[in-house]
């Protein structure tokens, strides 16, 4: 079974590459640092610990993943422009 | 009615400030650039129409509106630093 998930990160600049680079192993990037995608329970266990190396708490590193329950309880309206993938299977 | 909400902004540093000062007036901040609550639908497009006079899509700008359709299909999980609001009403 796989859960929809939104991920917003917020690190250090220095670490900012990084995060995004693994995170687009995993998710498909919407906007800024903005993810969304579907992922098992395995794949959402190894993502965090994965982040959990990287990112430093000490230095105000946070990372919100947000799990949302079934397809139909989100829509997404974007304003001005939409940066992200259009493939996202986030919505759809 | 109220609707659920999560937002997440990807605007140039110029306008960043006076975005970020616009949202607080109607949502939660939860990290970076996201932000959570719950709105009905007047302040809704109440909120929209300040944004759009503010963005430049021309310069890239792009909002992200979320909307969750009901309150169990949310829960959020913090890895690292939490820096948001702990009395967002997004959640509980």
């Amino acid at each position: 079974m796989s859960r929809r998930i939104l991920l917003v990160y917020d690190v250090n600049e220095k670490r900012v590459a990084k995060v995004h680079r693994l995170l687009l192993r995993y998710l498909v990037w919407r906007q800024n640092s903005t993810f969304e995608g579907k992922l098992t329970n395995g794949a959402i266990k190894e993502m965090i610990r994965k982040i959990s190396r990287y990112i430093k708490p000490e230095e105000n590193d946070g990372v919100a993943i947000y799990y949302l329950s079934s397809k139909d309880s989100v829509t997404v309206e974007i304003l001005g422009t939409d940066k992200g993938n259009k493939f996202s299977n986030f919505i759809e």
